[in-house]
């Protein structure tokens, strides 16, 4: 039997002020069972990204205190930043890992939710997979407004928040809790300059715009190296695997005239999101991820 | 403390009939501290390779076992298969995998060679790690001349086997067992029928014709598809990755006409073997396997 793992991957709209940030963080290292994997603030976004798994209470208890130590300590009302945000914890996703399903994360998902909206008088939205219409799915829909916004939208009713009433906390905004798979940044580099050609390919790769299903993704441009990146989440690499976004983004650049000269991930991957893209370059016949990876079956 | 488990991978001469092939890996399973993880038989080698791992005790046991069992149900003289071959266990390598070094494989592997020589009278060539001369480092090297030729082999001085006394034994052979690290058998396709096309590539391709460091590799003729394949023993991995000898198999192939149709990995394969291909393949910047792995960090 497999251990029962869930990761979680909290925001929350702190980048800059390090002593807010270590206590904010310091809730999940203080919580028995859940194991702080990483974390990383950008001060331009003001906004930072933890990275925890554990057992699924652990990891519960720790997103929970992790939401109420930045509600004690982050005013939405001050703050400002580059990210679209709507609260002090903007958006906690649960992700299965090993040993449980989606159901396992949703049912988490609304249990964090309700404590939240009771305990910290949070109103809360659940999105993804845990979202119960099809209209809230969408984190960027949801948010749309950002704090600022949500002081009118959350009285409309077709906004009600999922758990708790329809009141925004006076400094800690609005949440959204959900569940959803697991996630690859992945990030193409192209060599121009031109930040137009990086988007215009990154229209042609991402579902919203008629690409592939599951890849989200915009052009962004390097400064410090003087090159362009189609920027993308690749929201489900098991059904849309990293390598078809990246010869889709090889081949629209030809177009251009402009050439890949590299890739980067960050933060974590789950090793198949990268065996898969093995199997296909070396035309891989009848492997087996689940029997022939000599690291899986020493674990049992 | 890790536990101490070695990995051993057994080569024997059956690939054709079912019930042989389950007495003999029946002996893996039959003992204790010994954990079946793979066997995959070829009919056209007519050849099967058996992974288990287990406690170094466990291992010596079932390795000996096994080799009992298929000299007891195995006559070389009226074996044929496509891939060469001196023995009913043609070969035994010891792998250390965690909390044992490479002098602890080689430690077991002189104990299980004497007694394979001592209690079943079959003659036992050191390998690899394990060998007491450079000349018996290289299987190919002990091999030459295989099962038929060895009845000549045996009583040249220089070709004394390093157990046991020079007599073939007259239905299992000799044996070669050995130490040595985790290696990648590694199988590409091609879209001819004609076996000199891929016994050409191979020389191309390894070490031993002034190909790539650390590639063992002959042609292969795949019967039942008629076409033909460059089956390859990837040595060390981590110095020499299998995209390089894939992409070297595609551009020798082309002087030829033919084209790589797919390929082939037997049996278990480090993590990190795949990884590796994945990064090449996806120009991957400043990725670190240690640290960027999921799963790898769930370990701790």
């Amino acid at each position: 039997m497999a251990v029962k793992i869930i990761e979680c991957v909290p925001n929350f709209s702190e980048g800059r002020r390090s002593d807010v940030i270590q206590q904010v963080v310091d809730q999940v290292r203080a919580t028995e069972g859940a194991v702080l994997l990483d974390y990383s603030s950008d001060a331009d976004h003001n906004r930072t990204v933890v990275t925890f798994i554990g057992t699924p209470e652990a990891v519960a208890e720790a997103a929970f205190r992790l939401t109420a130590k930045a509600a004690e300590l982050i005013d939405m009302n001050v703050h400002q930043g580059g990210h679209p945000r709507m609260g002090a914890t903007d958006v906690i996703p649960f992700i299965p890992i090993s040993g449980v399903k989606m159901k396992d994360c949703i049912t988490i998902a609304h249990q964090v939710a309700d404590r939240i909206a009771n305990e910290l008088k949070i109103p809360v939205y659940l999105y993804e997979r845990a979202a119960k219409s099809d209209l809230r799915k969408n984190l960027s829909v949801i948010r749309k407004g950002e704090y600022e916004g949500f002081k009118d939208k959350i009285n409309d009713p077709e906004w009600a928040p999922d758990f708790g009433q329809a009141v925004l906390h006076p400094t800690a905004g609005a949440t959204v809790v959900g569940a959803r798979p697991a996630l690859v940044a992945f990030n193409v580099n192209l060599d121009t300059s031109d930040v137009t050609v990086a988007n215009r390919i990154a229209k042609k790769v991402r579902e919203s715009s008629g690409g592939l299903k599951n890849v989200k993704g915009m052009g962004v441009m390097l400064e410090d190296r003087n090159i362009v990146q189609v920027s993308m989440n690749m929201t489900d690499y098991k059904k849309t695997a990293l390598y078809r976004s990246f010869e889709m983004i090889k081949m629209e650049a030809k177009r251009y005239g402009v050439n890949v000269i590299g890739s980067e991930i960050v933060g974590l991957v789950p090793m198949d999101a990268l065996i898969d893209c093995a199997g296909y370059y070396l035309q891989l016949e009848g492997f087996s991820k689940k029997n022939q990876i000599l690291e899986r079956r020493l674990q049992g």
